[in-house]
């Protein structure tokens, strides 16, 4: 074959809201396994564990009983990477040896008092009032004036570095603006200026047209795998709206993206019918810098590491490190295989 | 304590090679740790493995059989990611899907025949051989005219995501520059053109003078962690000399990097008491580019991933992938503890 092919040759495509690229190598993915295989925790988690820090009622690593609570909650995190009273300075030794303070606030999130729960098998007006919670976080952390971004995000599996089984989320807000947010402000700034529409909208056109590499959608958001994805099942969930941030989204959009975080978490766990490991987190535009960021379109990512089943997963590491992201399978093949499954979770599903 | 110390506060470094941040959290070493515990192999591997695909004699995954090889040999991924015959051409849909082909050339080295021997438990003069064969490798990979740069590097430990436990390293060439490389460019030459000489000439005079951060030094090389290390023992070596590339170095200068690499990587095994894994590999100008590139000074990157034990690992997740980096453990600390260690090997160490 003579022409160049997208399934079958090694190329490597734009990620347009970074600026950066990927190496694609769709040929490769029959590669032998001599490497690690994980094992996954195939047993059932209890409802509630006597030594979780995280259980209703239960005492936490720095001594404070939580709540007897009953839906999410959110609380600060006891051991902050970020402090609000961190002193300001800084060191600069000839532009080499360049440091500077850093204030901010971390939070975590419990979804449910349920031990057991992760987001798909939650239920969708519990998923609805988890929505709202980070809501309202948002709205909080964003009066704070000295805050100027706030990430909202999950680390769900052991083997994303989640440092307690009981499912929760976190929120990092800083007093800088980090660099995946400087990345896509940049982006998205051209192309608004360039052309007077959100580069994710004119993108989500031409996906919707194309629909290879759409996973789910439902009237006020859409679940895909980006062109440019790097992690094997890597997904976004876009908003159909041109939104800044997740306050502007309405009663019905909050139901919708309940709705598509639990269609787009239970496909995944359909996949390897396991629980889906994976880090998510929102993006959305800077707060308390003197703009409004007419360009910044909501969008939320997921960077789930499994490749092959559910003991098989994606190393970023070598290359990946030193040179840039590889993957092996293509997105377009990872959206058909996502697509494909049932909607019911898999624990669910009639014997 | 009202001023601002950074051995105590939370703050972002600037890394002057690609010109990105990380967020240091020297306060947070203490957190507790309810999440993934890996499993060090601490069975002794047999110097020969009948159905590895890398020993000497072994028939490989592809059907070809290995020679009875005695000192480093390299060849051809059977896996390769990039090949040498892709096809040109790739697709721009109105600058929202973008991709292009890319050829290349990817190698294996298998380190020495034996199963059983990492880089610090070899012998010096065969560390020099490996020195010496990536030299070999170089030179007619450069001589290839498509090629521009070419990834030297090495991925140790399963849990660095090597797919095969024969101790080997690889390369990979590609026709493009990749990313981390393009930002390194830009950052010397910025600095280069400012200062008529290399950045990391200023920068290594700086960090041997003010000692912290110093691992190891030989007459050629310095090892050291660098101000902006992402990963809790990151290391870097740095070439006294201020030489573009590897095949620029004299025999002594060879011998000198077989040297620190043998200290470097033993440090690292006592650190634990493990084989302690990595992704490692050199930095170099470009090639075939038409420019000489009189910024560039060669350099390696050590990219190891444990942080308290040889079970608890750092995961670079969540923050890390949605907003940037985050370490606990300052690079002062880890240095400081990699520079008290004995540079005999542990397992050679006396009753
Ligand atoms: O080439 P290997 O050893 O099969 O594979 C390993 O190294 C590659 C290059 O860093 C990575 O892309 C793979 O994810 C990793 O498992
Ligand atoms: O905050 P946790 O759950 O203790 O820790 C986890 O998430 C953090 C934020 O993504 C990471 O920095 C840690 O490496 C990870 O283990």
């Amino acid at each position: 074959e003579n022409t160049f092919d997208l399934t079958a040759h090694p190329h490597t495509r734009l990620n347009i809201l970074t600026g950066e690229w990927v190496l694609v190598s769709p040929h490769r993915s029959k590669r032998p396994w001599q490497g690690k295989v994980e094992s996954p925790s195939l047993v059932q988690r209890p409802a509630y564990v006597e030594d979780c820090y995280l259980c209703p009622g239960n005492t936490r690593a720095d001594g404070t009983k939580n709540p007897a609570y009953t839906g999410p909650i959110a609380f600060t995190n006891d051991f902050s990477a970020l402090l609000a009273d961190t002193p300001q300075g800084g060191e600069n030794e000839d532009g080499l040896l360049v440091a500077r303070s850093q204030k901010g606030i971390c939070r975590v999130i419990c979804f449910s008092p349920r031990h057991d729960l992760t987001l798909p098998e939650m239920e969708l007006p519990d998923i609805r009032k988890v929505v709202d919670l980070w809501h309202t976080e948002l709205e909080s952390l964003a009066a704070v004036p000295f805050i100027k971004y706030i990430q909202i995000f999950e680390n769900k599996g052991e083997i994303m570095g989640c440092s307690n089984p009981h499912p929760h989320g976190q929120i990092w807000a800083s007093e800088d603006v980090p660099m995946e947010i400087e990345k896509e402000t940049r982006q998205q700034r051209n192309y608004y200026q360039q052309h007077g529409r959100s580069l994710l909208s004119a993108y989500l056109e031409k996906e919707l047209k194309q629909e290879e590499r759409i996973i789910a959608q439902n009237e006020h958001f859409v679940a895909l795998v980006p062109f440019w994805a790097v992690w094997p099942y890597e997904a976004m969930i876009i908003s159909r709206r041109h939104v800044q941030h997740l306050l502007q989204f309405t009663p019905a959009e909050r139901d919708g993206l309940a709705a598509i975080l639990k269609e787009l978490t239970t496909r995944y766990d359909n996949l390897f019918e396991t629980s889906f490991p994976y880090s998510a987190g929102m993006h959305q535009m800077p707060f308390n810098d003197g703009e409004s960021h007419p360009e910044w379109h909501w969008h939320m990512h997921f960077y789930p590491p499994l490749l092959r089943s559910a003991t098989v997963k994606k190393f970023m590491v070598g290359y990946e490190m030193l040179a840039h992201p590889q993957r092996d399978i293509t997105p377009e093949y990872a959206a058909g295989r996502l697509r494909d499954l049932p909607v019911v979770h898999y624990k669910k599903a009639g014997v």
